[in-house]
């Protein structure tokens, strides 16, 4: 029998960890560490950190394994989403069978929440011994983003958007909302919307020692987030950032 | 100086608490639980639990007050909120002064995170007196759901929204969107809708020991969901369940 565990770290901040989290942490027999290259090798030392903070058992191991790359050159995006998904399956099939076998509880740390723009859930589905999966709820970018800025996400009983940078940028402003978080933008999607009415409430490396926040006037406060992001990102070889919109009908 | 510490709890596993909630209840002077009538009991005593559970500083007082209750009577849905917000804020204005005075830190646990379908920031700014607010994260329903069925929430790069009960059955499915959240559904909106091609993930008391799960086709699941909740909220006495639809395009 094997049990994969699949548990929200939250977004930076070691304090964002649940109770339940560090429970699930100390259960595993194995915690495995993905690297993913010297970009995001923050990413893997917030993994570690939380493990030299929290691990108590010492009958846990911890093993870190390298992620494989995705195939930019893809020119069909979901098929090269679903190649990498594969490869990333393989690559967790051989690190659990290297350091755990076939019976144990093995534990990944995912960034956020696992339900969130996130594919470990997909990944575990195509394990060559599926596992039995158990999902330990984590605080998301989205929860950091408000909490930071003391902002209600949602008006009183209005719906809200989530989507992507991607989707904003070719669609606009999506129909029959007010409130649209945007996540996964790898520019700054916001630049091609008309900012009159809008507002933003901008995060970048939320809940991390370096978070910066900015909000107001798209008009105003936007070209000032641009800036603001392609020098943080110069400085750090990343940025991780996500922002709210709202308009006032 | 004040400041108000508005903390999100889970919503119902005390082992949901983050570590930074831990930390906060701590750090404050005095927590306000508020007693909403004996249909939500419950809430409170979890309140309560939790207080009993992490709170180790001897300074920190806690305090129980009784919130108003809303006028269901008010025509004009946001004339009603509006009022009661106010009415809110002056009971919470009152308990402060009562048991703090004009310093310190106030605490209010707030169920799942004080960004999502929570008026307690829009309160907190109706106070007499301005205080400086802190927001800590929680783990939200959503989160929960998604865990409980070990669901991936947004399908790979798609949006998803978030939208009440009363939206759905008014407005019917959403434009633009595959997936949608449900969120204080006083009742089952889900019915109003042509239930082909949609699939469901119910769930109600999620991270309680009470908690149920449902998932599957509308059509097939849809019946058995609306009669598994009406004998659940027989026997408690209250529910608070939540659910995301999808539809396969």
């Amino acid at each position: 029998m094997m049990t994969l565990s699949l548990i929200g770290i939250g977004c930076g901040d070691p304090a964002q960890l649940t109770r339940a989290a560090v429970v699930a942490i100390n259960a595993a027999d194995l915690v495995l560490i993905p690297r993913k290259g010297s970009a995001k090798s923050d990413l893997a030392d917030l993994r570690r950190t939380i493990c030299a903070d929290v691990l108590t058992n010492p009958a846990t191991r911890i093993a870190e394994f390298d992620l494989p790359v995705r195939n930019a050159g893809e020119v069909d995006y979901h098929k090269g989403v679903d190649d990498w998904h594969d490869a990333v399956a393989a690559t967790w099939s051989q690190a659990i069978e290297n350091h755990l076998g076939n019976d144990g509880k093995v534990t990944l740390l995912i960034w956020g929440d696992p339900s969130l723009y996130d594919s470990s859930l997909r990944i575990a589905r195509r394990l060559k011994r599926l596992p039995t999966i158990e999902v330990i709820p984590g605080i998301t970018a989205i929860q950091a983003l408000c909490a930071a800025h003391a902002l209600p996400l949602n008006d009183i009983g209005e719906p809200f958007l989530v989507t992507t940078g991607r989707r904003l940028r070719e669609g606009g402003w999506p129909q029959g909302v007010d409130t649209v978080v945007v996540m996964l933008d790898g520019g700054t999607a916001f630049q091609s919307l008309d900012p009159t009415g809008l507002r933003i409430w901008w995060g970048a490396y939320l809940g991390m020692p370096d978070q910066i926040i900015m909000s107001g006037a798209l008009a105003e406060i936007g070209p000032r987030i641009v800036a603001a992001r392609q020098d943080a990102r110069e400085r750090h070889g990343w940025i991780m950032d996500s922002y709210i919109l709202k308009r006032r009908p």
